[in-house]
C-alpha cells in the first residue's frame, strides 16, 4: 500500500506527523511506501532526530505550508506547491492510494475535492467520524467539511454513512437519525425541515429526528448534521469530556482517602479514557471524493497519526467508494422526485 | 414575589411540576403568590396527593395543553387556552411577575414573544443558559429559543449575554467569544462570518471566534450561538457527560478492588455529579421579551422546578430588562453603521 503523507499539516507538525510516520512503518508492513509531503530539509532533520531510516520512505519536496489563518480555496489556488496540495497530487497520478492529513481541514478539502474531484452524484464530500457509545459506534457525517450545506448535500451524506456503516462497521441495516431540536418530526431549523423531507421520501432506514440523549441512549448507526453543526458538537464534546476528567483528577486529589481510592479504582479510568481518546481513532475519511483521504486532527499526536495512515490503509483495503457510486445511483432510480445530482461538480 | 408556573409543561407533569412548587414554597418565603396554571382537576389532585395546602397557591384553571408535536406559533394561535398562554397572560395583566414552564420550548417562546413583545431594539429573545466551568460559569445564548436566526439577532444576544454576565453573574466587563469552527478569524460559515463583522465593528468585548476546547481552556464569559447550534451543543453535552458517568459506573463495578476504591473516592464523583447537574440550575431566563420568563429542562425533576422558581424569583430582583434597553441604544448610539431595529417585532 502507498500512502502520501502531509508531514507540514498539523498543530505539532512536522515533529509529530514524522513521528507518527516512523510508528507506523515500525508497525504496519503492508505499506510499502510512503511518502513525506514537505519542506525537504526539515523533514529530513525529523528523520535523522529519529535516526530512522526505511527504503519505503519517499520524501516529496513541497515548498509551501498552509497556514490555519488561509482561506480554503485560496490555499489550493494561491499556494500551488503546499504540502497538502502536493499529497493530493500523488493520488491524482497513482503514485500513492491514500492520503492523510492533520493540517488545516478546509485546505485538505478544497484540494482534494478540487484535484480529485467528487463521485458522480455526490456535490460535496463530508467528513465520517466514528464515535463511539458504551457498547457500540455510530458515524457522525459531516464533522466539518461541508460548513454551508444545502439540503440535498445531507441527503448524500445519509447515503455515505450508511455506506460506511455497512461496508466498514459491520452494521448490517444501519439506521440513520437527523441531528435536530426535539425528536418530533415538526420540530427543527428551516434546515432541517427539508433534510427531513427528503430523508422521509427515502428509501433509506431513516429514524427521524434525534436530540444529545438518543446518541447514548437510544442510539442510530449513522447521525446527520452540516459541518458546521458536526463540527462543533464534535469539539464541545472532546472538550467536556476532557474537562471532566481534569475536574475528577483535582477533586481525587483533595484528599488522601481519595487518592488511595483512585488508585485502586484506576483500571477503570484508563479503561474510558482509552475509549475517549481521539488518538485512537486516529482519523476520519473525508467520503465523496475520487480518491481516499483521511482527516486527521490538528492536534494529533504521534500516536493519533500513526492511527490515521492505519485507517489510510484500511481505507485502500476497504475500497468503498464504488459501493457509495451504486447506492447513490440506486437512490435516483428509486426516487422518482429526486433531480439527478450533476456529476462532479 | 408573584410567579406563574405552567404546571401541564414538561414531560413529567403535572406530577413533577407541583412537586417541585411544593418544594419552591416551603423553601422560598419571598414568594407571595404562586399561580399554578393547568387543568384545575389534575392539579388539585396532585396537592391533595402531597396533603399540601398553602394559602399562597392560587389554580388558574387552562383547559388546554400544548404538546410537544404542536408547532410553536400554531400552538398559541389554535390552543388559546393552553396552560403557557394562561400564564404568560399572568404576566401580561401584571399579576405575575416572572412565568417559569418546562414545557414546549418554541411554544413558550411564542407566546411571551406574541403576548409581552420583545424589548425596543431586540427583534427575537434568546434563551441564556448558565455552564458550569471548574472554577466558573459562563453564559451561552442562544440555547434555543431562535433556531432560525439572522446574524443581527446574534449581535442583540451578545448585548443581551454581557449584560447579564455583568449585572447577574457579576463579571465587571465580560468577553464575549462566537462559537465556530477554527479560531481563526476567516473561519467559520457564511453565517458566523458576518455575525463576526457586526460584533468587531461593535464596542462590545468581543475575543473573536471560539471552539470547543476554548470553553473550559481559554473561557470567555459570553458564548454566541444560534439557537440551534446551542441547543445541540447544550444537549449533547449533558449527554456525553451522563455517558461517561454511567461508563465509569460500569467499569468501577466490574471488580471488588475498584469498588472499594470508588468507595473512598466517592466524594469527588459526587461534586462533579452536583457541578454538572443541570437541576442545580433550574432553568434559564429567555433574554429580550418585556417580562420575565424562565425556561426548564422538559425533563425537569420537582428539584430543577424548584430551583427554575428560584432563578424566576431571583430575576425578579435582579430586574435587567432595563439594563439590556439602555445597552442596545447605547449600541445605536455608538456604532454609526448600525441600522436601528425596529422596536417590538
Amino acid at each position: 500500500m502507498k500512502i502520501a503523507l502531509d508531514a507540514m499539516g498539523g498543530d505539532f507538525a512536522p515533529k509529530n506527523t514524522i513521528e507518527g510516520a516512523v510508528l507506523a512503518l515500525r508497525e504496519f508492513p503492508k505499506i510499502t511506501k510512503l511518502f513525506l509531503v514537505g519542506e525537504r530539509p526539515r523533514v529530513e532533520a525529523e528523520l535523522s532526530r529519529l535516526g530512522f531510516e526505511d527504503p519505503r520512505v519517499e520524501i516529496v519536496h513541497a515548498s509551501q505550508v498552509v497556514e490555519m489563518s488561509d482561506g480554503a480555496v485560496e490555499s489550493v489556488r494561491r499556494k500551488k506547491d503546499s504540502s497538502v496540495s502536493r499529497a493530493v497530487d500523488l493520488v491524482k497520478t497513482g503514485q500513492a492510494e491514500a492520503l492523510v492529513s492533520a493540517g488545516h481541514t478546509g485546505a485538505a478539502v478544497a484540494a482534494t475535492t478540487i484535484k480529485l474531484r467528487t463521485l458522480p452524484g455526490i456535490e460535496r464530500p463530508g467528513i465520517a467520524s466514528v464515535i463511539p457509545t458504551e457498547g457500540n459506534v455510530f458515524v457522525l457525517i459531516d464533522a466539518g467539511a461541508n460548513v454551508d450545506a444545502r439540503p440535498i448535500h445531507l441527503l448524500q451524506y445519509a447515503i455515505m454513512g450508511a455506506v460506511y456503516s455497512r461496508h466498514v462497521l459491520g452494521y448490517a441495516n444501519p439506521s440513520i437519525g437527523l441531528m435536530s431540536i426535539g425528536d418530533e418530526d415538526v420540530k427543527g431549523s428551516d434546515f432541517t425541515k427539508e433534510v427531513f423531507k427528503l430523508l422521509k421520501a427515502s428509501s433509506l432506514n431513516f429514524r427521524g429526528n434525534i436530540e444529545g440523549h438518543d446518541l447514548f441512549e437510544n442510539p442510530v448507526e449513522v447521525v446527520l448534521c452540516d459541518g458546521f453543526v458536526g463540527n462543533v458538537v464534535l469539539k464541545t464534546s472532546e472538550a467536556i469530556a476532557h474537562a471532566i476528567f481534569q475536574w475528577l483528577k483535582h477533586e481525587l486529589q483533595k484528599s488522601h482517602v481519595r487518592m488511595a481510592g483512585a488508585m485502586l479504582a484506576k483500571g477503570a479510568f484508563k479503561a474510558i479514557k482509552k475509549k475517549t481518546n481521539y488518538e485512537e481513532y486516529g482519523g476520519s475519511p473525508l467520503l465523496g471524493v475520487n480518491g481516499i483521504c483521511i482527516i486527521a486532527h490538528g492536534a494529533s499526536t504521534p500516536l493519533a497519526v500513526k492511527n490515521a495512515i492505519r485507517v489510510a490503509a484500511e481505507s485502500i483495503a476497504q475500497q468503498i467508494n464504488p459501493h457509495i457510486v451504486r447506492e447513490v445511483r440506486r437512490y435516483h432510480e428509486s426516487t422518482p422526485a429526486a433531480q439527478p445530482a450533476p456529476a462532479h461538480t
